[in-house]
């Protein structure tokens, strides 16, 4: 049966209406689950209030960045406007904005749930363990509906209403750019206040973790909002644009060869069953009758994956879609469960490394970090093996249908392991609630079965990231290789209106490409330092103050009754300082970018490209599994193994989750973004890189 | 003046002839120099035992290995023998043997001279720094002069006899696997004895470094002799081998154009020249009256840059050679120089990096690892781009002279940069001599004066040694590109044979190259991490044997008149575990590429290697420069900055020291030998790639 375009756009606008339903419909349930102890309701506002006063000032230093940004695109991009069609670059600059303001909003609408869920889960846990589980799943999945939602709808509508690549790649940058600083932001933001919160509390003066005592103990939670909900929502939001722009650049160019442009009615197909299936996965989504969260999380997510296969099935039936392409998807999706499973085997406490990292702390804090440094390079190879057989495989499947289609294949394999994002953001947004929850039952002496009904719910978080990070990031990696594709595709169109020759590829003994290919590979290792030394002098800062706070505010470290620490201070200096740092290391990376293209041409960017992905996914994959495991480690010592809380081995385990901390919450996943801001740079650049350059 | 191929032949055997004569002026003028101290000539006994039966245990593991490897070329190469001509097969697996042998030898001269002039060195310091200092210099140039002049020879007659490039490539293959297990053997056992020694001795107990009661003490001194001295000469040896072979193997396909052997004449007449500069370098190394060791060093480097550039000019305009290739050979001396600079910017203590670092520690051991390891991030963008614009201007410069003379040029400035590797061995080999010599002076107690004299030399050894390795890491950074082109250039060999097309290069578009690239880059992480938890699980065990010694032998910590601790338990385990350790990180690398090239066919394995290369330097780099830059933090403390020894900084510093020894002494170096070992392997089996594999 072949339709029209216009009922694939139809389709994904009103699954992505549907979406909305369902997040709305989850808002009202919680926010109308019941709650009356007065102090955790005070607390909740306090972090509300952080949290929305750092979005604001984050947003306000963001929308002046975007605001240049545009007006640079609206003069030079994708041709200076004396040279090409002025219509071009205002839709461009147009599409650039909407990209951003959407990303901002789906961070906006996160926090919003999150700092009202957090309270509700809290209350929930005097009731039991299922209901405060459901409180803080379905917050999370207010903001998965809504961040892919919004994703679907905002594609479909720049494609729908323009049909050019250029609108589409530059609404995908839009949604990068802002994703690059607001994760950046917010990982200094929240990296700044656990560290310090738990250097001073947990290390110096021995005070659990929330001890309302602790200065930094509200700004910690706050960070959790808007590092881990804000910041993943934005940077999800901008993984799955990228990862459908960059199917649709190229589907577009394939259906230039006249084939009733199934390649895209394809996309905005799968994509909506994508988003449909994440909503059926959330609405089922229970504890069953053992009572174990890990477990309720995983299977919604397999649940999600089966009907996602089973929809994309009897639509390629029905629609007389290419089946090879539907093996492409289906083999992102399955590789993407075998790299989140080898994360897991990194990270799980159950497994060797954390148990193997928790013993070797006994020798001291040196052995913690060399063993975890060691295990998270080991887990590079499953997941780098994985996205490279799964590129081959995808291209070797596609590759039959005609020429091109062979690329496309990857972009599409990259849609199948994010095409279940709607559940992976619930799953991640999850996360920092119940964390939240912990907190707030502690501040608020809800008493030690609740804080144990909260721990669980926490850890069950912990471990299931590891999943959902495995996917995100394989996803991200194949994404970003269909990203080369995309430029390569670009560079060919300005060729064709050029007259210029075309290229068929970037050949590694081209020494331009060579030399591009070795400062990419330089970028992410940059760019984690500049935001890790960010961290680092943040923290200092932060240290400092809650060092102040404990000698001058008599009677604050004995608990004496009324007295309570200055929190606001705290909550400060993490803005004051993440708004500082979140520039300088993204704009570094895309100056880079811009000096090697300007010098090398699109050979050498094709160079720089092939390298940062390699490198970016290198490091990315490295920071985030020795961090989650430093993080496991200390919590498997914690639970009384390896000497227990208090002992040497604990203290070193400190240390280990300390450095890890920023690996895994701000370095390791910014990466990702930053490989994807560059690819989007490239593309959109594509026409000047090949008129302007000095060699080659 | 047009000269027959054979003078350039007589030529490299007389200036290697020199250099032996230089070397055994030296170890004789070491050996006669004033010893009568019978405590430290124990002590000394003591170590130079340790050594060599370590080195004795470590060959007759690696004589095995060799031997099979032998026999597999023998069968199977450079095609199965009932294939090709069991000539070239007999020819390939003698020049392998030989690279292995020439290969041990120069490690097995290095400790042998090294383990007498740490004895003359320490005495030579009663008398003052300069005649000290010359010990210890003199004593590294032995080695260097061995070990370039061997390396030389070797190349030179295997050459001379075959005119074929498989026994080339055979000889150096030879010399990279036995570096490769050397290296990480006595990198492994280096660090095992110097962390176990530091953190029960300085950490634990606060006694000081080389206190004779420190059951590890003996052991750490035998380290330094077969990491430092034996295992880096093999590993230079290898390097100096690889890029001679890289440059012949192009050189040799370039001149059956018919160009009188102009290019192999070349490549003989700089690598003797370069030998050349480097011998008048050491004979007239002196410390000026100011007595700064660092500036005699350094100055000494400097001197032999300047002679071999001019000896170079000279030898091209006398033989007619192309000016364009010497022009790439400069640029290669030049490049090397400021990497060298970089590096020693992010280790010198007089610098940011450092100075911050050490300041962080004030803040815990969680801040030195994440300040060390993000300016180790930084610390790689420099030298990248060094690598990679030299490449591009290497390869520009020589593109005119002809097809195939840009990759050419690029092997030529790899050339340049190693060229005055025997100045850079000395440089490398005084350290651990001087390193050794302050041992002997603290456990034969010479005395306040002497130490601090030994401490100087000692410092210096460790400034100039970030120096040589930037030059070691960027000569080994553009032999193995260099190595990628002759990789293709055995491909198209085969091809021609086999009558298949010759392929041209390796594109990143296809996506063998990218499933390779992806693997290929994992392979420096996973290599990394085998070697540094070998050194976790080793140190742990020796820890325990401290303890143990500590704890039963009546008196030793007190230092009771008598009463010494087992060294030899100490050294035995230490031996022990390096040589279980060594085998299975090497084996994995090369397994890989077997499999990758099997899988994939010659496209895979270009982006194999391509992959590795830029990983490897990547992770390279950085693992050398943190480590180098925790070192150097440590050190600064100690001379009294931020709270100074014993303080919580100092602590911290020590933790980070410790987590920076197998990053700058295990993993990081033997990085270089893991790449060039996996680039000559795909050499030698590009026929066997080009005939069987699974796809393409």
């Amino acid at each position: 049966m072949e339709l029209s375009e216009n009922v694939f756009f139809i389709l994904a606008i009103l699954v992505s209406l549907l979406s909305f339903g369902v997040a709305a419909f989850f808002y009202h349930w919680v926010k109308s689950r019941h709650s009356s102890n007065k102090r955790i309701e005070e607390i909740g506002n306090h972090i509300k209030k952080g949290s929305n006063t750092f979005l604001a000032r984050e947003y306000g230093v963001l929308g002046r960045f975007a605001g240049v940004v545009a007006l640079l695109i609206l003069v030079f991009l994708p041709q200076p406007i004396w040279m090409g069609s002025p219509n071009e670059n205002v839709l461009m600059a147009v599409s650039y904005i909407l990209g951003t303001a959407l990303s901002a909003l789906a961070g906006k609408v996160g926090i919003q749930v999150a700092t009202i869920a957090n309270v509700k889960a809290a209350e929930a846990a005097t009731k039991g363990i299922k209901p405060s589980f459901l409180v803080g799943f379905r917050g999370g999945s207010v903001m998965g509906m809504a961040v892919v939602g919004s994703s679907l709808l905002g594609v479909t509508l720049v494609y729908m209403i323009t049909k050019d690549s250029s609108a589409v790649l530059g609404f995908s940058f839009g949604a990068s750019s802002l994703a690059l600083f607001a994760k950046a932001g917010g990982g200094i933001f929240t990296k700044t206040a656990d560290i310090s919160a738990d250097l001073v509390g947990k290390v110096e003066l021995g005070i659990p973790e929330d001890d309302p005592r602790n200065p930094a103990v509200i700004a910690d939670n706050v960070g959790d909002n808007v590092g881990d909900v804000a910041g993943m929502g934005a940077d999800l939001f901008d993984s799955n644009v990228a990862s459908m722009s960059a199917a649709l650049v190229m589907g577009m160019a394939l259906d230039r060869t006249g084939n009733a442009m199934q390649n895209t009615k394809m996309i905005f197909c799968y994509a909506a069953l994508g988003l449909l299936a994440s909503a059926i996965g959330v609405l089922s989504a229970r504890m069953g009758k053992k009572g174990d969260p890990t477990k309720a999380l995983n299977s919604s997510t397999y649940i999600t994956t089966a009907i996602f296969a089973a929809l994309t099935a009897g639509a390629t039936w029905l629609f007389d879609f290419e089946w090879r392409i539907w093996g492409a998807t289906a083999i992102g999706l399955g590789v993407g469960l075998i790299i989140g499973i080898a994360s897991d085997y990194f990270t799980n406490d159950n497994k060797n490394p954390v148990r193997h990292v928790a013993k070797a702390s006994k020798s001291g804090p040196a052995f913690t970090i060399l063993s975890g440094i060691s295990y998270g390079f080991l887990s590079v190879l499953p997941s780098m093996i994985g996205i490279g057989v799964s590129a081959l495989l995808a291209y070797n499947i596609c590759a039959p249908i005609g020429a091109g289609y062979a690329m496309f294949g990857i972009a599409m394999a990259a849609m199948g392991m994010l095409s279940i994002v709607g559940m992976i953001i619930s799953n991640d947004a999850y996360g920092p609630i119940v964390d939240n929850a912990r907190g707030l039952a502690e501040m608020g002496n809800l008493g030690d079965e609740v804080l144990k009904i909260t721990d669980e719910l926490d850890s069950a978080g912990n471990t299931v990231k590891a999943v959902t990070k495995g996917f995100a990031i394989g996803a991200a990696g194949l994404t970003i290789i269909a990203l080369l594709g995309a430029f390569m595709s670009e560079v060919n169109l300005a060729a064709i209106e050029k007259g210029l020759a075309q290229i068929t590829g970037f050949d590694i003994m081209n020494p331009l490409v060579f030399f591009g290919l070795l400062i990419g590979a330089a970028i992410p290792a940059v760019f984690s330092a500049m935001l890790m030394l960010g961290v680092d002098r943040n923290a200092q800062r932060m240290v400092a103050e809650i060092h102040r706070q404990f000698k001058e505010i008599i009677g604050l470290k004995e608990g004496k009754e009324g007295v309570v620490p200055e929190y606001d201070k705290c909550i400060d200096i993490a803005t004051t300082g993440a708004l500082k740092e979140l520039i300088p290391a993204g704009v570094m990376s895309i100056v880079i970018t811009l000096l090697v293209g300007f010098i090398g041409g699109v050979q050498a960017i094709g160079g720089f490209l092939t390298g940062n992905i390699v490198s970016g996914l290198l490091l990315a994959l490295f920071m985030s599994n020795s961090g989650g495991l430093w993080d496991n480690a200390k919590k498997y010592i914690e639970a009384g193994n390896d000497g227990g809380k208090g002992s040497d081995a604990h203290k070193a385990a400190v240390v280990g989750d300390t450095v890890g901390d920023p690996f895994k919450d701000t370095a390791g996943p910014s990466i990702n973004t930053q490989v994807t801001v560059v690819s989007l740079v490239a593309s959109i650049m594509a026409t000047l890189f090949l008129s302007f350059h000095l060699f080659g």
